[in-house]
Parts: structure tokens; sequence; C-alpha cells
């Protein structure tokens, strides 16, 4: 979407480097940073920018990574993970017993959803993928729906009452429909960050058509019913609301679920930049489980002599599964 | 507001026996009723008739209250503390070091919220009070303002982020306000039932009037600004939304943290059956500070010989703290 420029009503102008997230070794420091130092491996959260050998990020969207964390899996974990967790526990104070619906279990925040909902007992989870990808998210859901079934009608076969907790990355109509699914004291969050970041929507326009589609709806309402009405956008909670002491927290708390082996990003495929449009062809055909990594530090696919790749046109995916690890790329802890 | 019939849109029919809670023993439990016993020291949430000798609830609303509690204590519990707590802990999502900002801090629910507050570390709260209980409040609040004053700038001034939560029993005009004092992050949470029920709003009528005046906020806002829209209305989530299970599991908490001694009902006076349109009258000119208490074990006052007392032209308020306890008060167990 970034590359279509529909991910935000007015986007940055060309040229510019993509990409929100990125590990790597610090090769500098600004003055009077502190707390990150020369060498250290850290994750970046960055307002685009991270498609990069060389990245400069304020120090506080530097995170040092655990030391058992893979260069791969420190820039597959921010978004995703941040998303998920904030939503299921500060927005939605999931508890044991509960139940939540998603869209796109399949997808880089449904993954993290679902192995997040499995830290809390007895959680029951449902979600909506397309067929393809329904036989890899199974173990992560309790139910999974077609994305183009009639879902509402699918959940109250088995949870006649509604669920608890309704994450929703579509938008438009989908909105009415996850706010009627939710039972009395049941949260509503609608996101769009890493849905709109995978590309993971029924189409790029549909989606940006949807976005000015959506009813309003009145506190009273909410007050009727006892439904909370809810949004979560990390990008501007992080690059425009000044919340990176809040966002900090959480990462810390992800940390800890990592190095406990409750999380784990589900990484697709890896690719050197040379061959990023191989990688967005992917992506944009929604062939890819889980993340797709760019590591400067590999080696790219030798050109194919019938038909050159481009970003088009793009060869077919082949995955390549090679977990080299990315030392080369860096970060510099430069504090704003 | 329901002896105005102005508390639904479709008031009961006359003649009512009106009251949502009370307390006293078990005389009578029907057929194949569990867990509750003849003689049992009891709590009943009811829907209407609880101004009365002999009441009867069905059993899912009918409340064993701890031993060390008072009669006067459990029935000034149910409505406010229910109400203060679910919208704090489970909609509002209540951690340390955060602010909350409610109206009517003088109110049965704001003492309620002052006090559960406090079982959380290092949690501002700020509130909206009528001059003449700013002095009664002061201990329950980190600061107060006066309930006419521009109280988002007041706010603003002592927390220019805004606040975590906003508990806005007065809708119309304060739910936009409300909504803008938020930070990011923050939750607004609009309520009605104690509000209404101990008549604290600017007049009934200006009340009933906002109800239909709230602006409707498109999800799309909470996503961009990160915010929560929410409400709450016990009565509904009891009566109409089959929450019964849910309320009694908050129901013992309640009794946890009365038992510690961590919340303590404020009761203003309590009142003989004879004398109720004396305490009406005190709670319609907003002189009381916490609840008013209907006891039938209480005498009634001596008829004053040169002013009759009647509903409009009730006598002057004296307070009666005489804390004789209702032994006589009665709650049948019945199962529905």
């Amino acid at each position: 979407m970034v590359r279509q420029g529909v991910l935000e009503q007015h986007p940055p102008k060309t040229p510019l480097t993509i990409g929100f997230e990125c590990s790597g070794d610090v090769e500098a420091v600004g003055e009077n940073t502190e707390g990150i130092a020369v060498n250290d491996r850290v994750i970046a959260f960055t307002d685009y920018g991270a498609w990069s050998e060389v990245v400069t990020v304020p120090a506080k969207f530097v995170y040092k990574m655990p030391s058992n964390m893979s260069y791969h899996d420190g820039a597959a974990l921010p978004m995703n993970y941040l998303t998920a967790y904030i939503m299921l526990f500060d927005i939605g104070n999931l508890q044991k017993g509960m139940s939540v619906f998603s869209h796109n279990i399949g997808g880089g925040v449904g993954h993290a959803i679902g192995q997040l909902c499995k830290t809390v007992e007895d959680v029951t989870l449902y979600g909506t993928a397309s067929a393809h990808k329904h036989e890899a998210v199974k173990g992560n859901v309790t139910s999974v729906f077609n994305r183009t079934s009639d879902y509402c009608q699918e959940v109250r076969k088995l949870s006649p009452a509604g669920v608890d907790i309704v994450l929703d990355c579509l938008c438009g109509e989908d909105t009415n429909k996850g706010i009627s699914l939710l039972r009395p004291m049941g949260k509503y969050i609608l996101y769009g960050s890493s849905n709109i970041v995978t590309g993971e929507t029924k189409s790029f326009f549909s989606f940006a058509k949807s976005w000015w589609q959506v009813d309003k709806v009145s506190p009273i309402k909410c007050y009727d019913e006892n439904k909370t009405i809810s949004g979560f956008q990390l990008r501007n909670l992080a690059f425009q609301q000044g919340q990176d002491g809040y966002i900090r927290t959480v990462m810390n708390k992800l940390f800890q679920l990592y190095s406990l082996g409750k999380i784990q990003p589900v990484i697709d495929s890896t690719y050197a930049f040379e061959d990023v449009a191989e990688a967005m062809q992917k992506m944009h055909d929604r062939k890819n489980i889980g993340k797709l990594i760019l590591d400067p530090a590999q080696e790219p696919k030798p050109p194919k002599v019938q038909s050159a790749p481009s970003v088009e046109g793009a060869s077919p995916p082949e995955e390549n599964k090679e977990k080299e690890e990315n030392k080369d790329a860096v970060v510099n802890g430069d504090q704003q």
C-alpha cells in the first residue's frame, strides 16, 4: 500500500525508502544517547526508511534484543506483536475463559494474536482466512472460517451469545458486523497498520473506499448495549502521539514472552534486497504465510535467462528458507 | 427520575414499588433454590420493587453478605460499587500510574470510584462536584473542580496530555468534552444508572434532552486517535442481557475488598418508610453526600404540628444518623 500511495491520505513524497521495522547492530550513536551503545544488537521501529543497509532512528525507538533472539525474528516482531498485544491486553483486557474473533488470522498480526491468546487460560479464538491458509493456521485457532463466508452466522453457531473481543482490520461493512458480533461487555477494536502493511485486504481499493463508508456509532448505543468501540493505530501512537515510553514497556513484555518461548514470529521466507520485487509480488498475491524478510547479507537469486524479473511481472515465487543471519544491517542510535 | 417517569423511554405502569437494591434476611426460598437458605443475611439487586418490607427476587440476583457487613452497608453497595468496579477495571483496565476523570465525584458512584482508585498504586483522580460538596470529597480525589467550571481546561493544566479514563454520567455536550480529554490509548465510558438513580444531574430534563443530542463517533476517529468509546448500564446488563453470572463474580470481588477494609459505602442518612418524601426531597435538592437508606425497622419522625410534611414542601432536612440495623427486612429467594 505504501508503494501504491494508498496507506495515508497524504502519502510521503518520492523518492522514499519504505519499511517500518528492522534489526541489526548499532554502528554509531548520537551525542548524549543513553541506554544504547555501539555493537548492541537492536530492533528499530521507524517512520519509513527501514529497508536499508544503514538506518538512522531516534534512540527512543530502538530496543535491545534479547540475546537468544535472531535478527530475522527481531525484524519480524515489532509491528505485529505490539499491535496484537496492545489490542488483546491493554484495550481488550483479555481474561481467562473469554472469546476472540479476528479477521486475517493467517496474517502477521493474526499469528501474533493466536500465540498471545494461548498465554491466557481457556481462550476461544475464531478467525477468518483465505481457504489456502486454513491448513497453516488451524493450530492457532479454535475455528477458522472462509474470508468470504457469513462469519457472523458461523460464530453464532458456536458462541450464540457472541464474543468478548472483535479485532477488525477490514472496516467498512465489517465494522457493523463486528459490533453486532459482540456479547454484552464486548469490545470491538478497529485496527489497520499491520493489515495495511502486509496488504492483506480484499483489495487495496475496496479497502480505501470502505474507510469512508463506515457507520458512526452513538455512545448511547454503547450504553444501551454495554459495548465498547475502540481503534488502534500503532504508527500514530508512536510517531504522532508521543507514546514511545508506553511502547517500550510493551516491547519489554514481548521480549519476556519471547524468552519464555511463548511467542515466535512466523517467517515465510527471506530475500536479498535485489529480490524485493519478487517479495512484494508474493505479498500482493497473498501467497505468504507469515513475514517476508529482506536481508542485506543474503545473496540475490541468479537472474532468469528467459524472463527478466520486473516489478509488475515478477518471477514466480520460490521460497528461500535460508536462515542466514544479517549481521551487517546497522542502526544508528540518534537521540531525538 | 423513576418517580417523574423519565428514567426510561417507556416507564413502567403505576402503581409501582420502586427501588433497585436492598438487604435483609431470607424468609422463604422457592423450590429447587440452591445456595441461598432461610435466615441467610443477603443483598438483593432487583428490577424495581426493593422499597418494601418483603421483596421477592430471583435467586440469581441474591448475594450472601459477608458476616461483618451491616444491612445498611449491604443495601448501599450493589449499584454504585458494581458500576464503579466494572467501569474502572473491566472496561477501563485501570493500571498503576494512570489518571481518571469523573463527574459527580460527590455522588454514590463517585465515592465508590474514589475508594476503588485508591486500591491501585499512584492513580490520579480528577472530579467535578457542586461547591458545597468539595470539603466532603477532597480526601477522595487528587483535585476537584466546580461542576460549572471549564473542567477540560482545569484538567489540562495539571495533566497536559489528558487522562487515561473518563467516566461520564452527563452525556450531551459533556460526551464530546470527555472524549477530547482522553490521552492516546484513553477510554471514555458513558454511564447512567447510578447517576439517574441518585438524581445527580444538572436537572432531570436537561439530562433527558441531552440524551438525544449526543454526537455519534466514527470508529475511524477512534483508530486515528487511539481512543476507546464505551458505555455501561448495569440494569440492562442484569435484567435484559442475562449477565447475572458475571455480576456475581464482581460482587464477590467487592465483598473481598469490603472485608479487607478497602471499600466502605458512604451513607448520608437513614429514614423510616414513612419519611420517604423527606428523603426524596433531600436527594432532589442534592443536599446528600452519600446514600440515603430507607429502613423499615426505623421509627418515623414525629409529625410537625406547625407544617405538615408533603412531597413538594418537605420539612427541612434533619439528618438521622441512627445506625440501628434493619433486621426485619426480608428477601425471598425465588429461583427464576
